[in-house]
């Protein structure tokens, strides 16, 4: 890693530092970076927002993509304060970065009081086994949504 | 499951189905229901918002937390025409709702070219070893946000 990168990463730090003071959401912060150029920065703002999806990382991606004009941020890379939870990571791969670093990790954040090592283990289970119960239900118009959008001859992957 | 309920689920695969037409993104609906009442009923939005965590059901909490005005969404029920990719499971660890149904699955999902069943797996790797790897960096300062937070007076967990 460069010292350019570890810079970036400092910066991620520094943010999820100072969101502590604001009050706006939890101790992370991130960036995405492109061409070695910061084209997003954002720190958590659950609270701020009333928001449980405005994750720092879930923030800068929204943003870089707002700036980029488009749904996906490849070649980005992302830089964040902390090792991203599942809802993060998922956020990720249908964003498309590069790759991402991390400083602290998810044990880290459990220690803080976060659920990011909880959701994880939670994610290995089946739905139904879940903590918070998810039940799969037969209907039987269920594929018609996946039926007209394999006829649809406008529609835009992603 | 009750008849009621079923109707819940018909209508977020209404509204999965329709989505295809408007172009606005991918065939998936979800609605957030609290107390026999539905509060937040959504769509994919990834194309129209340039946005790649618009999913249905990330909509659909964001909505359904402004009604409510918390980050928080306890008791409620989500009801989501598929099942909800990692992203989105993420999402209902952090709003907390008593339960979600849905109709399709990830293989489903993964048939009409989506990438909710691959994201899954990708999740069990460790994060150097994924498709976009995630490499967790020493940094002197990373305990900083963390201590910060431990020692803040002020702070609201969630």
């Amino acid at each position: 890693m460069t010292e350019r990168q570890k810079g970036y990463l400092r910066q991620a730090l520094v943010l999820a530092q100072e969101n502590v003071r604001t009050g706006n959401g939890g101790p992370f912060g991130a960036l995405i970076v492109q061409d070695d150029k910061v084209i997003a920065a954002a720190t958590n703002r659950v609270i701020v927002d009333n928001d449980p999806t405005a994750h720092a990382e879930m923030v800068a991606i929204r943003e870089a993509c707002r700036v980029l004009g488009h749904f996906q941020i490849e070649g980005c890379d992302l830089y964040s304060s902390c090792e991203p939870c599942p809802m993060c990571l998922g956020a990720i791969y249908w964003a498309r970065p590069r790759s991402y670093y991390f400083a602290c990790t998810r044990e880290s954040a459990a220690s803080a009081g976060f659920d990011d090592a909880y959701i994880y283990e939670e994610l290995h289970l089946k739905p139904e086994a879940r903590r918070i119960p998810g039940h799969c239900v037969y209907m039987e118009m269920a594929s018609a949504p996946f039926v007209e959008w394999a006829q649809s001859l406008q529609k835009i992957r992603y």
